[in-house]
């Protein structure tokens, strides 16, 4: 891993053997200007589809310029087919949800609109970008989607049948246990709920599900952040990819 | 839980049948003017020790005032016997980690300076204040001590011999199921290394110390904070108080 270059870019671009990658201006002034990068210099290039490449500078301008992908250095490791849904929160508590999602492998992450929730809209290409900044920086080859923001009941109602979701339920008396339990699937969503926690009949609804598994983080209140990296991690360790 | 008032406050005070607590000129402003408190309403109390006490204004005054403890509501929850130790790294995320660690049920917080640790040194006294803002969110009744930054290899040379340490390496090929073949114990501590690893001295050393358990967690690079949520989350979930 030492021998890998130190910059990751995620590029929207095909890569490939001798493939030229154009740089935009954004990426240019990052890597010629902040990073002072000159021809022949080596970068890891990911797209989310095509693994990670590592690529040479072929121009560098004030501007733009380009690389060029010499070869294939890891494959594209797909992360488990999991959706992490969560109530967004403030903004710097939001940003950092989609940052551990993204880290911790989350597949998908979706936005969602609950009784409790107060958002009315989120900026989805922020939060993007967030998505992407931190695939490039914890090494995965994958980019999660971010979605738009939607209302909780009506993804309950189209509901894919061939999907679990496990749900952190504060009220819950029991143990984290419960996970090992769940029926074995191979499509997962994790729901985390607002600050205010869940209405009563959205604890109700989610309870009579039959595609729903509660599970309990413990005795003490996390907070939304800290229960989306707490329900990935046991998701992971025990059904996911940490195995 | 509903019947339990909203407001949590930690007080430095002893809590008991009809104690009377006198309010700091800071807390007498959060609740007073902020809150808009008058006589007679709720307040929730706890100090780490007496567990939590539903306590009603005595007083109020513009820079001061005075509560009187009218019952225990929660005895005191200790948590597992468990240290934190990590490299602080930039202040946000510190303080993220020190907040989490609360969250997460850690029982002391030790900052640590590692090789590669940037940090000369921390503000103790202000991590210290998260740590109880945290536990005032989260609904314990203890709060975890902030130690002093000290060094990772002084602590190791002086090392309790009956306390485990759970050590994340990312260079580790494997599982976090090594963390359910570790030994027995009911003193633990998790050690999480500074964003640019550990030097490769100190992972030979931590590798050969005979109360040291590395674990994996998963394919992706982790940054210390969300290492250090996960690595909580593993541990409560099989050794700690989630059961």
């Amino acid at each position: 891993m030492s021998d890998r270059p130190k910059i990751r870019l995620h590029v929207d671009h095909p890569l490939g053997p001798g493939q030229t990658v154009d740089l935009s201006r954004d990426q240019a002034n990052y890597l010629f200007n902040v990073m002072r990068l000159g021809p022949g210099a080596e970068v890891a290039l990911f797209n989310g589809r095509d693994g990670e490449w590592r690529a040479v500078v072929a121009e560098a301008g004030k501007r733009g310029g380009s690389l060029s992908c010499v070869e294939q250095t890891a494959p594209l490791l797909l992360p488990p087919d999991l959706w992490l849904l969560f109530a967004p929160i403030k903004k710097a508590r939001t940003d950092f949800i989609v940052e551990k999602a993204a880290e911790m492998g989350a597949a998908r992450i979706l936005p969602v609109q609950t009784e409790f929730t107060n958002a009315e809209r989120i900026r989805q290409d922020r939060l993007q970008a967030h998505a992407i900044e931190a695939a490039e920086q914890c090494g995965g080859t994958f980019v999660p989607e971010v979605a738009e923001l939607q209302r909780l009941d009506r993804m309950l109602d189209d509901w894919p049948e061939d999907r679990q979701m496990i749900y952190a339920d504060e009220a819950l008396a029991g143990a984290a246990e419960a996970l090992s339990a769940a029926p074995r699937a191979t499509r997962w969503a994790i729901l985390i709920g607002p600050e205010g926690g869940f209405s009563e009949p959205e604890r109700a609804r989610l309870r009579a599900l039959p595609f729903v598994t509660p599970v309990s983080l413990g005795p003490r209140i996390l907070r939304a952040d800290t229960a989306a990296v707490a329900a990935l991690t046991l998701f992971q360790s025990t059904r996911g990819d940490w195995r």
